[in-house]
């Protein structure tokens, strides 16, 4: 899948070749640049790697030579299967029943599965062997569900409509949800403590320590209760900064968790771990971005999503 | 505070004196033995430590010698300051500012800190420091508190009244409450894995992993679960069975999770780890029984939480 000859991100001589960020930023960045000569808006991070332009150059020598040109979709689609499969695996069927059932209805739900695959991707992009990572990537989409089993909630942002299929308290009530979202976050943690195998014990627990920071109240859920503060009040005219406070530890929180584990479990040097920290932060924040103009410009059966709903909800975004 | 010449539990030859575990023992026997010559419903597992006789004996001798005799409310008392002292510092007031408020308000409430001081007894029984225990003593006790906090929800057990003052979401609301559940949570394993000085890494792992697995689908929440289905149900008639099945898991599992993670940090051998687990299960268990009688023995200002709400809620309990 990943052509030998491309070194891309030259961190270090003995980074194995991958070029899954350099693509994720692309398709981020393409719904916002007209032309490839345009600055990127994450320009400044884009600098520790390559600028727009070096990209582009990279592009063109990648098309004209078609024998090593990195096909993004098929990689993702491998990917996502290798994830899918540990996922099925890792929560399996067993009793009691409703509440493995609920885990699993969000967990194995059709999703883009982006934090997993920047994991494997982060792992491989140092040196490491993708397998070590694999069970932090699953542990990241395990904490991924619960979050938006969370918000789905009617004490919280109240949505029916979720990956396509009636969220999970419409389908398994409310109490059921919320046991199985904190069934989630447990065995996320203890996934990764006790599937992670090849790796010293040292960069487990750091694995274990980032992850919870990430997604605890310096993270996710800070970034969860600022939106919750501003969501219904018509705050329409908050200031980027505050948007941007809300998303950072939101959404990007949760991307750079998975690049930091990938980085961490594939035996990273600090300095590296620190660039993959700035680099996944910053895109995890661009996905917000294209998650806020796609609310108001797709509708409901593309996104597989209630749609629109921060508009309603007077929700500032980076549309509004 | 403990006498030099006590060594009641004699696992190894290096154990250090403590009798914090026998006692606890005796405080919840006495609930159920008239007499010390009776036996004990837990004596298949006291047998790995003492008989009930024995216990009787070392009682007798340290009557005979006040000079050894083990203060088991002073003992108490210094633990429970211990422990509130690092439960402060290990959640402080910070943005954002509802949510460290809505952590801090159920963390640091009045609690017999049971699951902490096991920890700590547990890790100086095999040896080990106190203080290598403590994050993990805290990680309990905020495991703990978002268990009370997730039961008294609205789509739980609906209960505006814990530890003798408004419950969590009557304060804060119930969007603050869950989030604030989830963070706690998060924040356990941060300060587990942050926290924790030396200790081997693997031991931090191993204490991560026993911890998630038991609070989570196999132990807490599948005890929740359970209970969940059978209350309202009026399954008074329920067997004795499938009750001991919601308590081992809903209740006697974090006492066991208390006990082994004492140990493992303490330096215990595998065999060690194994008897603490038994002893701690079923102490657990027994602390389960004791529950359900006060449930409706005792007043709602004795408690300090809505009593014979379990009656009132067609529960089966010990009592019924």
């Amino acid at each position: 899948m990943i052509p030998s000859t491309n070194f891309m991100y030259r961190i270090r001589p003995r980074s194995n070749p991958s070029t899954f960020l350099h693509h994720l930023n692309q398709t981020l960045n393409s719904f916002f640049l007209p032309s490839s000569g345009s600055r990127s808006p994450f320009s400044d991070f884009a600098s520790d790697y390559q600028t727009v332009d070096e990209c582009r150059r990279q592009e063109i020598r990648e098309e004209e030579s078609p024998g090593s040109e990195f096909d993004f979709k098929a990689y993702m689609l491998e990917k996502i299967g290798v994830v899918n499969q540990a996922l099925d695996a890792a929560v399996p069927l067993r009793d009691p029943l409703i509440l493995h059932e609920a885990m699993r209805y969000s967990l194995l739900s059709q999703g883009k599965r982006i934090c997993p695959i920047v994991c494997l991707a982060a792992c491989q992009l140092v040196g490491g062997d993708e397998s070590t990572a694999l069970p932090s990537a699953c542990a990241l989409e395990m904490i991924h569900a619960m979050s938006l089993m969370h918000d789905d909630l009617p004490c919280m942002d109240n949505d029916d409509l979720r990956r396509g299929r009636p969220s999970n308290h419409v389908v398994f009530g409310e109490h059921v949800s919320v046991t199985a979202g904190y069934a989630l976050l447990a065995r996320a943690f203890e996934h990764i403590a006790t599937g992670t195998k090849g790796v010293a014990p040292g960069r487990i627990v750091r694995v274990v320590s980032e992850l919870a920071r990430l997604i605890g109240a310096e993270g996710v859920v800070a970034g969860q209760v600022a939106d919750l503060k501003c969501g219904g009040n018509g705050q329409l005219d908050m200031g980027v900064e505050q948007l941007e406070y809300i998303h950072l530890h939101k959404t990007a929180a949760l991307v750079e968790a998975s690049a930091v584990a990938g980085a961490v479990l594939g035996g990273a040097r600090e300095e590296e771990i620190e660039r993959l920290r700035r680099y996944s932060r910053y895109a995890g924040l661009m996905f917000q971005v294209v998650d806020d103009v796609l609310d108001v410009t797709k509708s409901c059966a593309e996104l597989g999503k209630t749609c629109g709903k921060d508009l309603v909800a007077g929700k500032a975004t980076y549309r509004s």
